[in-house]
């Protein structure tokens, strides 16, 4: 009896993993992880990939997710990003609830008792005695204000308000203009027109449309630094506007405000809360708030784990899902029938491991994803590296949206158009972008089809189209290794297509890395990614540890970081370096000797490496070690900047205990941290990963079984799991000789 | 006593004609010369370079300038172009009064009593029994309306309307979608958002504000086909959308409106109207209309010319400053204390005639056109070949907004930036666009730097950034003559700016067309532009009479008339034709034969040529035929269309008796058509240019005095009367030695 009842629990915690009632993952989500030590993590509410962003700009106004630990808030803004660098972008149509006297630009508020979940956000304003409560539809803020003085009230809607104003380097975001309008004592439209920033994108116009359940007492509006007290409208004429409404003072008074935000027009905000949000109810709003969420989380179900690292774990998968975001039905350039994404920032980060993350746990919204990238090339004639505020650019490094597009078209996302995205990887390859090299295409694409490599003389134009300030070196060797890796990509999708001949001119590009690899020794490792330039020569004046940004011959990374980046063809790399023993022995360097940066893109498959090499066991225990030393619950606990979640999906497919090689159908077997996990990839498809015997000791793996069968190998295919499957990892507390022998496929053979 | 008198009516009429007061100029404009036969003027009203130009849209509304002679109009939209071709542009916002039922894009009404002269255009509406008159300001139509029948009296407004629906070869516009809100009974406010046209541009979009004097009984709104009587607003969802008001009906009734135009917000729209014209009086703001015009046109005064040729000098002149529009202030992409212009359209076509007149006529003028040349470059990377609706693109040929450069720079237009112009000219030469070869810069361009011309197999990319229709030839022929003058204008702008190696590579480079030049023969002429491949070999399958459009090697013409397309080393082109006979034989065949083509640009220059090898008399009475047979007071009087006013620009300056060698300082002296005529730079810089003795006989100049001394050339240079001079030419009956001596300046000596 007792054992029949175990067996039937056991069942029913089966079922609830598997199609069972959802549990409440938002309460292991902590949206303030990742919010100091550079995270850069957007603490506020929103949805999944959802178009409001709701939260606090604080201080300077130049923190890139608006929010800053322990500044004061001006108050609460409609539009952000998570986890970016530069030039802040968004944080348009500031809302701020206030008493007393009204001082357009200074009215922020030191806050207290903040509070973040998964769709809301809640902080005291000191200054004003107010507890402000957010929350959100997909494309509202509903804001509920509650008043504890008694002083007049009044809550303001600044128009010129965003981030990242006066930012250095190019990279400020400017007002081209606002405006505002009083329609009734409960509705307030208006827009901000803004250009710039990080992305150095044209200028974009937020619309919003603002609902009170209070009718004002009375109100005014502000233009520059004039307030016109009774006056209804300030139009643009350039300047930063705003208006106000004032209510009797009455102490515990809430104030509800919805506002629509829409990058159509004033109407469409106004329809956008008439669809998604007809009534006053805060809670009810939430509710869903937390419905989706749970929804979007519970794709992956984990059981047997600590509560920090359930925490860690949703908390990471919570940052994939915040961009990019989804707008579609609210694009002003074209009319489509496909979906509108915005907010690529960038795919030099998410391409690795965020998009194969998506393209397992929601295909559907991978395929959407990938959907937009080819409409936009479709209307605008590249897919972007970078996109935001409705515009395309900085590209940072190659055109990895091939990667995107590869890995898409490798796994059978359905219902995109592959011709037509083979059509854009291939103006990528052949076709460089005009006088910005850094808006989209490949920059330098011409010497790299003639060279075979980006020189060292190359570039041109990077800084914009003057011809005054040729730059040495920009970005040559990162655009070479990356191009080599993206030609890869293209190869792979033309030999799907069956263009047989492109598939052997792509496959043959993808080795031009190795048109860099110069023969120079350091720390005992040889060979490394060199300028050179166009007449073939070398360039001295270099050294592997030189690393850089715009303007150099590496993008935030050196030559050590870089020589290792060959995900295309590990094989032939090993031989370069020197064959397997010599390979090994230089990750071992690598990862000793500090020139592993956790935050850095270019270092993120690097522990994969040693399965190439035949030491699953060590890649297994550098990614453990990665994940104890930097990923923790605390508010710094994300390895510097997320980059628009790309930390966290490094972390979410590590945790689950394997990691894709991203714009190829294969995944490496990492590093196990659960017991058990469910991944729900809809439809039916469920794949199961069970460690038999995990514990803190035992973190090696024995031996794997894929579906039922013993699997040899340290990797598998993405068709082996894709309609569903069940991976069993049997634990061991020493590393023994699983997956040493079949090593992953490589360009050159095995 | 009666000498005495007569002198002092010939001072008054001289001072009258030089500083006195401005004649009624408005009376010899008929703004319907050109509206048919193909010129597709643009016959509403508008101001010199205004913002609104608001007319009719009739038919089926794919007439460029809206307007089609004897089809019925839809109503009167507030934005149009004059002189274009390919898919049409704008005629958005549109206003159309009506009796009885309504239903939207149904209520077309056939035209009579058409009347229409400078900033006022009125039509009896026969189908309502109703006279529309429409004037203008700046930014702002103004529409009054005068019912005749008893019927229910209404106004709609038709945010959904535009022109070049379902236009063929991607040139169609295409809505993006469209608000309307009813804001009182006497206040509807919307936009239109629409993109695409011949430009193939991006989107833009059109914001108005519509004030009535007549307060509204009832009123309704529309979306698609669906009207929603007592609803006040239709939020955009991407369709069609419409509002109108309802009158009590009374006979002889009158309903004006004011409409407000913005491309910032329908704030700004409601500013212009209150900045603009904040009262209700229509004769008011039609003579502050003629008055501007008038001022516009006062520029150049003539005498003793008939009646008829008065008009077609003044039509003329005035069709030369529709375009580009002034849109100062209401640009939506960026913020600059430049001016800003729109509807270049295209500089291709503009920059031989219409841009130099501009400078000679209208000095500050051209220098805020080219200022804003320079702004576009400065945010956007390249200066415009093409523009319209805030959007550059198509190129048509070479890079020509270098010569409205080199024009500006050598004929010291002041105010300019000449360092960041020269950028923007080297911009152009030396850094190709990107994916859309049609978009901006040269295409092509690294070709052509390589070999020196744009070899046959070229163009990978011209219709947009898809590989799979490479196109042989794109314009290779075009372009290469083109860019060869355009290198010229760089050279010019280079030495003046002291940048002397560069000066030396861009005349090297200005040779280039010659390397196009094949010594094959066609009725008696020997050498001619001809396509040529990468490997230097000549394609065979080609003739000299095969002209082409896009994808063709020469662009709206063919190699009889590119092969004169040399206007920066005529002598090296008459030695590559054989010599002095044989390049004067061969003129003599192009115009005898009919391979010159009055409406066509490429042709604009050749009978200037003539005087190049010394017979200026041909030129004369070349330049004095064309006129005679193609340049009427007729509705058809322009020679084809207008483009922007290009047709009209060559008018202008060969009456005058002088034609620009565009991107020179040189002007070469052609048919003098007036017995005296004053031109008045401004600032009391007055050019007079007097004829003495001409006739209809006398049309030969036997001698000619420049500035009191003897001129022996047929020619003179821009610095000889900018601050003011006389230019006198002696007639005589028959063709002398005048000017066959010293020949005009030319990159190879003389």
């Amino acid at each position: 009896m007792k054992r029949t009842l175990i067996l039937i629990s056991l069942f029913l915690i089966s079922l609830n993993l598997s199609y069972g009632q959802t549990p409440n993952l938002c309460d292991a989500v902590d949206p303030f992880i990742g919010t100091e030590g550079g995270g850069n993590t957007f603490p506020g509410a929103t949805l999944p990939f959802g178009m409001v962003k709701l939260g606090p700009d604080c201080g300077d106004k130049r923190s890139n997710s608006g929010y800053v630990p322990g500044a004061a808030a001006h108050g609460f803004s409609h539009t952000h990003v998570s986890g970016t660098g530069g030039g802040a972008k968004y944080g348009n149509i500031l809302v701020m609830p206030f008493t007393g006297r009204i001082e357009p630009g200074k009215m922020a508020s030191a806050m207290d008792n903040e509070r973040a979940s998964p769709g809301y956000f809640s902080v005291g304003l000191k200054a004003y005695q107010i507890k402000a409560e957010l929350t959100v539809s997909h494309s509202v803020g509903f804001h509920q204000y509650t008043y504890r003085g008694n002083e007049e009230q009044g809550i303001l809607i600044d128009a010129g308000s965003f981030l990242g104003e006066g930012h250095c380097c190019g990279e400020a975001q400017e007002l081209i203009g606002s405006e505002i309008r009083i329609i009734s004592d409960t509705h307030i439209e208006g827009y901000s027109r803004v250009r710039g920033g990080w992305n150095k994108g044209g200028a974009y116009t937020v619309y919003f449309a603002a609902l009170f359940d209070t009718p004002a007492g009375h109100y005014g509006t502000w233009k520059g630094d004039a307030i016109e007290p009774g006056t209804a409208a300030a139009f643009d004429s350039g300047e930063k506007t705003g208006a106000y409404f004032r209510f009797a003072g009455q102490s515990g008074k809430t104030v509800k405000v919805k506002v629509g935000i829409s990058y159509i027009s004033t109407g469409k905000a106004l329809a956008n809360i008439q669809r998604e949000i007809p009534h006053w109810d805060f809670e009810k709003v939430q509710e869903a708030a937390v419905r989706q969420w749970n929804e979007a989380l519970s794709a992956i179900r984990i059981e047997g784990a600590s509560e920090d690292r359930r925490k860690v774990f949703y908390s990471a998968l919570y940052h994939t899902m915040l961009m990019p975001t989804d707008r579609t039905g609210e694009n002003p350039y074209w009319k489509s029938s496909e979906p509108y994404y915005d907010d690529y920032y960038a795919i030099w980060d998410t391409y690795r491991a965020t998009n194969p993350l998506l393209t397992l746990i929601h295909p559907e919204r991978e395929a959407a994803i990938v959907r937009s990238l080819v409409d936009i090339y479709q209307h605008e004639g590249y897919m972007p590296d970078s996109r935001s505020g409705n515009h395309t650019g900085r590209t940072q490094g190659g055109s990895n949206c091939d990667m995107v597009i590869a890995d898409a078209f490798l796994k059978g996302l359905p219902g995109i158009d592959y011709e037509k995205a083979y059509d854009a990887m291939v103006t990528n390859a052949e076709i460089p972008p005009g006088g910005d090299q850094q808006m989209e295409g490949r920059g330098g694409a011409n010497a790299y089809i003639e060279l075979g490599y980006v020189p060292a003389e190359y570039e041109p134009a990077d800084e914009g189209p003057t011809l005054h300030t040729p730059k040495l070196y920009d970005r040559a060797g990162t655009r070479t290794v990356e191009y080599a890796a993206n030609d890869w990509a293209i190869a792979l999708v033309a030999k799907g297509l069956g263009k047989e001949a492109d598939y052997e001119k792509y496959r043959q590009r993808a080795s031009n890395w190795a048109n860099l690899w110069r023969r120079v020794e350091s720390e005992g490792a040889t060979g490394f990614i060199w300028p050179r330039r166009k007449d073939g020569s070398w360039v001295e004046d270099f050294h592997v540890k030189k690393g850089g940004s715009w303007g150099n011959f590496f993008y935030e990374a050196d030559s050590w970081e870089y020589s290792f980046n060959v995900p295309q063809d590990v094989n032939a790399l090993i031989d370069s370096c020197g064959g397997r023993d010599a390979f090994l022995a230089r990750l071992d360097v690598f990862f000793r000797n500090g020139h592993y940066q956790v935050s850095n893109e270019p270092s993120f498959f690097t522990p994969c490496l040693y399965t190439y090499a035949g030491r699953p066991d060590k890649t297994n225990a550098t990614v453990r070690d990665i994940i104890r030393k930097h990923y923790t619950v605390e508010r710094d606990g994300i390895p510097g900047n997320d980059d628009a979640g790309s930390m966290s999906a490094w972390a979410v497919f590590n945790l689950m205990g394997f990691y894709p090689n991203a714009g190829q159908d294969v995944y490496l077997i990492t590093a196990p941290h659960f017991e058990k996990l469910v991944i729900d990839r809809g439809k039916g498809r469920v794949v199961e990963v069970v460690a038999h015997g995990l514990s803190d000791k035992n973190i090696y793996i024995k031996s794997a079984r894929l579906n039922g069968a013993p699997l040899e190998r340290a990797w598998f295919r993405h068709n082996e799991i894709a309609e569903g499957g069940k991976l069993e990892f049997f634990m061991d507390d020493e590393p023994g000789g699983f997956g040493k022998e079949i090593r992953p496929p490589s360009l050159s053979g095995g």
